[in-house]
Order: structure tokens, then C-alpha cells, then sequence
């Protein structure tokens, strides 16, 4: 019997992690690390910088495999995902028939909560046999993001709705909401809306030693926020941002 | 200088604490706790069991104090909130003055996370002199949810609104979004919707030796859901209940 734990570890500071994460990780006969490339190595690196920090079993090993590359020339978009799902499980499978065989605890650690636009839980749906499936809770960018401003996500008793960039840009503002959170955003897509009456909370690597912050009334800090990205994105060679927006009456 | 840290602690279960957390619940010259009457003790007691099972820190003092309680027969939502949270921010204050002067670093251990449907930040924002203030993210009860089920909270690349029992009953389905998580619901406002093409994910006491969860087609559950949310609440003296409802096609 296999089991498969999905293991939030926050996004960015190793000190996210929660003490249910420390012990399930310490629980695992293997854990899986994803070697993604070389752009985001930061990245990979903290999963081995957790497994180095919090793993005091010694039974526990460490299994590194190379991530598939999603499939970009894919025109159709659902394809893709689904093409890339399933080679991703077939990796996955590989290193665990490969490393443990057919009977134990297998971790995953996943970048913020597993259940919070990433892909870990479908792709483990599609294991054969089907392992049983844990998930850990981690702290999410969103509440890193509130946390960096010191902001309260919804106003009163108010509603918010958390989206894409890709859903910004290409639908507007939304309609069920006065309070949104982007994420997912390749290119600052808050520049499509009318910036009159919004204010933006932007964070670029929370949580990490390079956090950047802005925040304000959009028409004064949009620029301001476009050319930060810009210039840090050329820096790193990645970014990873998002952002609150509020439409303040 | 006084500094005030608002420190999520996750929502029920003591393991669901990070790091940063302990870290700054060890930090603290004084940790505030609040006394809540007596039908959700429970609650309270976890921050003493937190404190208890962290503090290694012998400097550190912990302070009750009686949270003033809110006045439910003003009639204006708005104002009675108001008058709250200014009861609060005195009441705070008070302890602050009495146990520990204007210098030094106060904590409080806010139930999930503190930028969710808390007021802890709105409160903290009124205190004079105003304290330098700092968030410590913590897991949310949406992030339980989820865990709890195993279930991705978004669909790929969709949106989700988060809500409150109030707004679904009297909104009806938001129209942004297939896929809605309800907090802060008092009495099972599911039950207004038509269940057709809904799919429900509930859970009680998340985290908790209690934690009972329930999920499927609305139209068969729905019914089941509100016979155990009444039992439990019957039982325990109160409950604490959120849901993911998803527009299936
Ligand atoms: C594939 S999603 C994964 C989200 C993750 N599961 C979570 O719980 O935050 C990646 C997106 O999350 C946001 N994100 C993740 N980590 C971030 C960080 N440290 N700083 C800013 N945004 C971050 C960005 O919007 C990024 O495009
Ligand atoms: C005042 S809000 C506080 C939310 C909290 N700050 C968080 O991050 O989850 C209280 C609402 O959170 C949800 N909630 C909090 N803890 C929960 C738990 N352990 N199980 C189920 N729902 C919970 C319920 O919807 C409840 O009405």
C-alpha cells in the first residue's frame, strides 16, 4: 500500500513551515524534490533547504527527478495541462517504483497550500494503483501578501474573489466582488483596468530575502509597480507576484 | 515603542502552528488572551495549550483579559461593530497599560489567520499611541477545508469568490465565479440555492478531535449536512462550519 502526502511548506520562508509539515515530512520513507531547470533553482532550492533543516529521520530518503517541461507549442490549453499532468505522474510513478517499489510513504512538498492553484492533487489522482492521498495545509501567497501589508483581506462581512491575471485582463473588473486577488499574472494586468477608484497591495518573493512591497492608489503606483517587476524580474531571471486590488467607493 | 504582533495560529489543530510563529510567540514580552464567556471555551483553551506547549521563553507573561462582548440589540450592523471594536481596543489597552507600560512587544494568537474575517487588524489599527505592527500568517479554516477533503480549491485557471452565509442567502449564486467557499454561515444557507449542478464540501471543527466533514451532490447531502451541523452544535454548545459549494456542468 502506498501512501502520498502533499506537504504545503508556505512560500518562500522556510519558517512558514508548520509543525504538522515537519512531522509528516519526518513520516516519509522517500521524499520527491523536482529539479525544474535552472531559471527557478531558487526554487527547488528550498525544498532541499527544508529537507536539510527539519528531517531528523534518518530513514527518510531523498529522491531528486527531472520535472517534464509543460508542452508550450500545445495550441490547445486544456491538452497541454492534461498531456503534462500525465507525464508528470508517469515521473512520479517512475521514482517511486524506481526508489521504494509498491509499499510506503511518499512526500511531495508543495510550493504554498497544495489546494491553491496547483496541479499536485490531479496528478496524483491519475497514479496507478491509486496511493491514499494526505494533505498538509500550508500558508498560501495570499496570506503572505496580507501579512507583508498588515492588510485584512475582505472588508466586513464582504466577499472577495481571487483570480488569474489572464482572467483579469481578458474579463475586467469582476462583478461579485469589491475586493480581488490576482495571481498567476506573467505581465501586470491590472494596466487594462481604469485605475480610478482602485487601490493595489503588490508583493514580489514574499516571504523571501529579496520581498518587495508596494502598495497605494493604483494610478500613482501602477508605473511604479510595472517598472519594480520589470527590473527585479531581469535580476533574478523570475518573478512571482500578486497582488490585492480594492475598489475603494 | 510598543510593538504588536498578530500571530495566526491555525484553526483547531495545535500542529497547524509555524515556525514564525513560536518564534514570535517566544518574542513576546506579553501575550494577550482573551476570555470568551463560556460556551466556546474550547477555543480559548487552545491558546493556552499553544502557549503552553511553546513558550520557552521564561520572560514572557501571559495576561487574560474579558473580551467585552458584542451589543446584538443595535440595530445598525455598522455602528454596533464600531462600538465593538473601540470596547475592544480599550480593553486591550488596558491590559497593555496594566501588565506591561508603552514599551516592549505585545502578541496575540488570532484564531486561522489574522487578514480572514478577523477584526484583530481593525482593532489594532485604533490603539494610541498606534504600536508598530506585524503579521505572523496562519493556516485559514479555507485551507483546512480543503485538506480535510483533499480537494483543489480552484479549478484550472477559474476563479473562486469567498463569501459569508449572509451575502449567499440574500445574493443568491455569485456570478463570478463556479466555485465558492462560505464562512461565518449561522444556519446552513446552502438551503437557498437550487442544488441542481451543485456539488457541496463541508466541514466542522476542522482540525479538531470533532472535525466531521461531508461532501457530494448538494441535492443528496445537503439534508445530511444540516441534521449533523444541528446534532453537533447541539452537543458541543456551538460549532464553527465552512463549506465549498461547486458548480458542476
Ligand atoms: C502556481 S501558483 C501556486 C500558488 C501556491 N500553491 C500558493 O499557495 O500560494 C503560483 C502563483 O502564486 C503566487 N506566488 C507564489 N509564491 C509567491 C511569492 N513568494 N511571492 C509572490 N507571489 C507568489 C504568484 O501569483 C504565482 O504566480
Ligand atoms: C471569524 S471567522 C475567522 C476565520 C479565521 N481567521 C480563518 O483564518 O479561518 C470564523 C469562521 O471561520 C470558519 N472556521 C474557523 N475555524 C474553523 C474550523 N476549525 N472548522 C470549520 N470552520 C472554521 C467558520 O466559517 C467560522 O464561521
Amino acid at each position: 500500500m502506498l501512501r502520498l502526502s502533499l506537504i504545503g511548506i508556505g512560500c518562500g520562508d522556510p519558517e512558514q513551515l508548520t509543525l504538522a509539515a515537519i512531522r509528516a515530512i519526518n513520516a516519509a520513507d522517500l521524499v520527491l524534490i523536482p529539479r525544474k531547470g535552472t531559471a527557478k533553482s531558487d526554487l527547488a532550492d528550498l525544498r532541499r533547504t527544508i529537507c536539510a533543516d527539519v528531517l531528523t529521520n534518518d530513514r527518510t530518503r531523498i529522491a531528486e527527478f527531472d520535472l517534464p517541461v509543460r508542452d508550450a507549442s500545445e495550441a490547445d490549453y486544456r491538452k497541454g495541462v492534461d498531456d503534462w499532468h500525465a507525464s508528470v505522474a508517469a515521473a512520479w510513478s517512475q521514482t517511486i517504483a524506481d526508489r521504494l517499489g509498491s509499499d510506503g510513504r511518499v512526500a511531495l512538498l508543495i510550493w504554498g497550500d497544495p489546494s491553491l492553484y496547483d496541479s499536485s492533487l490531479r496528478i496524483a489522482r491519475r497514479l496507478e494503483p491509486l496511493p491514499k492521498i494526505e494533505v498538509v495545509p500550508g500558508i498560501t501567497s495570499i496570506q503572505a501578501l496580507c501579512a507583508a501589508h498588515a492588510l485584512p483581506l475582505n472588508d466586513i462581512g464582504e466577499p472577495f474573489l481571487v483570480t488569474t491575471g489572464r482572467r483579469l485582463r481578458e474579463g475586467g473588473w469582476p462583478i461579485s466582488a469589491d475586493t480581488v486577488v490576482v495571481m498567476l499574472d506573467g505581465g501586470a494586468a491590472f494596466r487594462s483596468l481604469d485605475p480610478n477608484g482602485l487601490h493595489i497591495w503588490w508583493g514580489a518573493y514574499l516571504g523571501m530575502p529579496d520581498q518587495i512591497i508596494i502598495s497605494g492608489a493604483l494610478a500613482d503606483v501602477g508605473p511604479r509597480i510595472v517598472a519594480a517587476r520589470q527590473q527585479a524580474r531581469e535580476r533574478h531571471g523570475w518573478i512571482m507576484d500578486s497582488y490585492i486590488l480594492k475598489r475603494i467607493p
